[in-house]
């Protein structure tokens, strides 16, 4: 009998999460009965929406419940199967994150085929961050020759491939993100005019600076400020993919929606929003794409590593604050 | 040498705009020269989309000058004509409303085959506003089978289009407007559950209760407080076509935005603004469908009639006071 630590949701957190809202517990794990496997996770994700998740409301992703391990993105190590197709060693994904161990029937994994790269980028780059920035671009804003580029969180796991799928395609690319640190790492991944938020009193103006011409798609992962100046420098038929809005995240109150919503009747701008696991199709073309732009040296990636089970808290608490350079992970074994 | 009465813009009003800021003015109408007709308007038209070219800001359309007469769409009978193919008596269809006569080239003008209709019904249902309802509703907002749809402004010239397409295509249609007559006149155009919204103190309630089901199509007029409860009422990958916003028009100050638009990303909602110039195509299309719907007796329509040049500004201003019930007109001969 293998034992394992998990995170629990203690308590559903009003505004911003703290520490205590998580509770650390220690669990056994069951050898797998049949058609079981069993996993000791190597990497867990955290990511925005779990945010959205800790709620006791009605979404896309059910609540988590009280005194139950949290889940999400994670990849293994299989160290027992009682599973046809599964064997010790085998890389794995699974929602199964929050833990470290655990046994779960076969087909809720999915078995990882490298391609040379590491096993963590299957969290980030080449796993659902990254097929949220490849399908919001192209298969929701419909990314276009001469379309100029905007990216709210550009420094994030989804922003920073966002920016570079861009640039692969020949793009002139404006940026958001906080702090120097993030904006070095924007001009490291090609983004032509990075704007840090942070230094900038009124983003609407450092946008419209920035971007003299207009913009014509936008990628917002932000909200607030960052969208409301995306949609005054938004240039006629302009395309805006909704992907998140982690400035509202931990409102306490319905935060205040852009003032100048009008502009999208008298500019014709199509704003839609997404959510990636509705997308699954395109993953084949996504991983054939990025496969060759990885081998042209167009896409590189970060990572922002806590390492062990009880510093996943933190990690997550870090996402709201910018405490990450691209994707942010847990390392747990 | 005829001569005409005109309205011309006096001042740019702030907020609501008032009697004050228009002047009236007689001016001659010269004969046509070579390749121009003389018209004598019959009708003129008064649309809420006036507002904003009232303001000295660029959009889609031109800012009316400052001294100058207005313009918009008008119906008149030739007079003179010094063009080929225009004879005395044509009925023209032209932008320059806001005066009783005027002379013009005859490329500016479009000689109309009335297809039975009256003259003025190409100022309203089998014009700008009729392709207006047609294109929002089935381009932009793409109806499919089973959608249950959401009309705000829906006595309006465009709104009670909308909801009759809706309706002549088999959908629920709830339609929003303000007051008894106008709630009766919903009723009279077949819209399964009006909504009077002077008499609801929370309007997102009153969605919901009378679309427990959720709606799929919201076609937005108004903006403010009915889009707010179109996106919480709005189920699952819903389209908003967004046409026109007249709750804000008159602001002062930058209209608070929706505070819920969050959930256009949980719930992969699509919200397009389009401005009816751009879709001119779809007029051929429009017009054969509505000549069937009116003969199979599913469409009916309203005018709210104001008579004599001198009533234009009234006329407008009673779009913001919600004044008309369907297409407001004014009677110039």
């Amino acid at each position: 009998m293998t034992s394992s630590t998990e995170i629990r949701l203690k308590s559903r957190p009003r505004g911003m999460p703290a520490p205590g809202d998580f509770e650390v517990a220690r669990v056994d794990v069951p050898d797998p009965g049949p058609g079981e496997v069993q996993v000791r996770n190597d990497w867990m994700s955290v990511d925005p929406y779990m945010r959205g998740r800790m709620n006791d409301a009605r979404s896309y992703a059910a609540p988590f419940q009280l005194g139950e391990v949290m889940q999400g993105g994670a990849v293994g190590t299989v160290t027992a199967s009682n599973a046809e197709g599964f064997a010790e060693g085998d890389i794995v994904l699974s929602f199964n994150g929050w833990r470290e161990a655990f046994t779960a029937p076969a087909q809720t994994l999915r078995k990882l085929d490298l391609h040379g790269l590491p096993p963590q980028a299957f969290l980030g780059v080449a796993g659902m961050p990254g097929l949220t920035a490849y399908t919001g671009l192209l298969r929701i804003a419909k990314l276009k020759d001469g379309d100029i580029v905007f990216v709210s969180g550009a420094a994030g796991a989804v922003g920073s491939l966002v920016c570079q799928i861009a640039k692969a395609k020949g793009h002139t690319v404006i940026g958001s993100a906080g702090g120097p640190d993030k904006i070095d790492f924007l001009r490291d991944i090609g983004v032509d005019r990075p704007i840090d938020y942070k230094a900038e009193s009124d983003l609407t103006k450092a946008l419209l600076r920035e971007a003299p011409e207009g913009i014509d798609v936008y990628f917002d992962n932000v909200g607030g400020d960052h969208l409301e100046a995306a949609l005054t420098a938004a240039r006629p038929f302009g395309r805006f993919a909704l992907c998140g809005m982690i400035s509202a995240y931990n409102s306490t109150e319905m935060p205040a929606g852009p003032r100048n919503l009008i502009t999208v009747v008298g500019k014709n701008l199509r704003l839609e929003g997404f959510i990636v696991s509705f997308h699954q199709d395109l993953e084949p073309q996504f991983h054939a794409d990025l496969a060759r732009w990885v081998s042209e040296g167009k896409i590189k990636w970060r990572e922002t590593v806590k390492e062990g089970i009880e510093q996943a808290p933190e990690a997550f608490l870090g996402l709201f604050s910018g405490g990450n350079i691209g994707k942010m992970l847990v390392k747990l074994s």
